[in-house]
């Protein structure tokens, strides 16, 4: 009954073997609720992931509105919830207007391919060529002509808009996830603005990190409400919880809803992640002191592992990326400092599009100068040897 | 600061323009949390998504774990509920092992994309022209030759199969989204191992609803284990909750994980999510009559509306599809309905590809015979004079 004439994934073993020999197969390893490792790895940088507030609006969301939407937001999918998280975040963040998601990767699926104007616009996706997979993907998905272009460049940006002349969207991470470096986004708004093109930024590194009181990094450029610039941000960072959001224009979100298919197509975030989310944004704004404390600790980390002879990037927001000299060295690495009680994040191939793997430290602003101290500690004691 | 030379969005007013005169702009209506409509709208078809059990787990979840899994599952966002939920579904379902998305439409992109073979491989992906948008786009993003075939045709898949003869995957709904009709599994089956083709089957509206106390479609046809057959399930209808799953042999679900840009660059399930939807599975194993309950309730609303002469396909799940003469009429007949106490689902292109609107009636497993002929009666008394 179950025997097929032949086997049609035995291309998966080739596949497996040949990621096993290059060190580049992927294990879960479910970590426990009660786990003692001092948590790097994460992007929980402001700790508010297990706030009481944000945790019991996510358990109080499920039982006034249910654990699931029900359908797509469309349909029966949208609540009174999600409405005040999208007004919320849209005043925070200082757009017109918001529209969450299930997943900051759906978010930018969305805003990709719905802003690429209708087909046979003629419209140019200029992309940095270190931008996020989820962006790569919404440009792959989206039909129009697309250019990469090299990693935070401006230069490169302004002479791709003006060879092509056209109608044009560019693309950018505003904090990059592998390195943690930023872009430059004034200089980005300026060649855009030069050339009659929108910009996109994927702000979900920047937001609750950069900015006045955690705002985003779009923000701290001043482009946030600028009528041709779009945001993403994720609620699954610094704000703790699940889901992701496009902002901007009115028009554009208006836009998004009558168009996007990742938002038409796909259920409305649970509401216990939407209440998390609110939640979290009301902690950041009475407590904007967190954005402050997740950069100092990002740049108290990297003064460590560099002083002690490791390679990092200077950090721009809260990941500092210390490099490692082969896949397989990271994942030991990494293997030993959580033996020493730290998760690191450990990102090789294809997480790197630069070929060298990484162990990812993620400042959050909950933890002590001692803890920073310990942790940076652990980092170097176990280095391999280069 | 704020002035673009020119406005890089003009064009969203003119497509907008477009899109009222054709009566497809959409508008997002929250609900209220008390709101006192019957939902005929949602795809909570076991009326999982409001039971204490699975609220108060979503709750637990949340307070236990977090209100979000902190990142990707590879790096933090992995807990011992996702790992003990897909356990269970595994095992629900009959397949040898699962992996959990943060939605179905990240399921099902993973799964087609990471099931097309090696670049260059030739593979063939075969795929319905009725299926769901996230399944299109899955074919979108896969480096593969694509053929849409005709709607539910196994003897045109054969004809594809055969004409192509090298590896392939045909891609299919168990059940259909827009017309609730469901897939020939075991005839598409048949074909595909007659040529060596995988088969990937998303069983969304399946699961909870058909097969033995509700293991879904694949279950039902005998395909669930079988080497060639890979499933993706949704959490967020019969489960209540939010998310997504793909279900299949333990070297396909080992693939995914290694190579699935949607399961490696996304952050995981929020815990309250896969907290309400362990335990919606739980209250399922215990209470199969649910599953048959909603078939019936289904199979009764067809009853009553058509032989009131309205234009409903029979329904092989809970999907009861009433044909509308437009969108015009399919909003106002949907509006009357809600402004009778009865919430219903409105289907416009491009959610119905034929172009044919819809109203479409998700039956439920917990409503009683008196509410279902009170809706149908509802249905019945607003529909529009064609």
């Amino acid at each position: 009954m179950h025997r097929a004439e032949r086997d049609p994934f035995d291309w998966i073993d080739a596949r497996h073997e040949r990621l096993r020999a290059a060190g580049l197969v992927r294990t879960l390893r479910p970590r426990r609720a009660d786990a003692s490792l001092t948590d790097l790895a994460g992007n929980d940088y402001l700790g508010l992931s297990r706030h009481p507030e944000v945790t019991e609006a996510a358990a109080e969301a499920a039982r006034v509105w249910g654990a699931g939407a029900t359908g797509s937001r469309l349909v029966s999918g949208s609540t009174g919830l999600h409405a005040r998280l999208e007004e919320s975040l849209a005043e925070f963040c200082g757009f017109e207007a918001a529209l969450v998601f299930s997943s900051g990767y759906a978010a930018n699926l969305a805003a990709v391919t719905a802003l690429s104007g209708p087909v046979g616009s003629g419209t140019l996706l200029v992309s940095d060529e270190g931008n996020h997979a989820s962006l790569i993907d919404g440009c792959r998905l989206a039909r129009a002509e697309k250019t990469v272009v090299p990693h935070a460049d401006p230069e490169a940006v302004r002479k791709t808009l003006a060879a092509h002349g056209g109608r044009a969207l560019a693309i950018t991470d505003s904090v990059f996830s592998v390195d943690g470096d930023a872009a430059p986004l004034s200089a980005l708004a300026a060649v855009c603005r030069e050339a009659g093109a929108a910009l996109l930024v994927d702000d979900a590194h920047g937001l609750g990190v950069l900015g006045e009181g955690g705002r985003g990094a779009v923000h701290a450029a001043g482009l946030a409400g600028a009528p041709d610039v779009v945001t993403t941000v994720t609620l699954s960072k610094s704000l703790g919880s699940q889901g992701g959001a496009v902002l901007g224009p009115a028009r554009v979100i208006a836009h998004l809803v009558s168009t996007a298919r990742t938002f038409i197509f796909d259920t409305g975030l649970a509401p216990a992640a939407a209440g998390a989310a609110l939640a979290a944004l009301g902690v950041l704004r009475r407590e904007p002191e967190r954005a402050h404390r997740v950069r100092a600790v990002a740049r108290e980390l990297h003064r460590r592992v560099t002083e002690a002879g490791l390679r990092a990037v200077r950090p721009d927001a809260a990941v500092v990326s210390v490099q490692a000299p082969s896949p397989e060295a990271a994942v030991q690495w990494a293997a030993d400092c959580r033996e020493a009680g730290l998760a690191v994040g450990c990102f090789r191939p294809p997480s790197v599009p630069d070929g060298i793997s990484r162990l990812r430290l993620t400042a959050r602003a909950d933890l002590s100068d001692a803890a920073v101290a310990r942790a940076a500690g652990t980092v170097v004691a176990t280095a391999p040897a280069v």
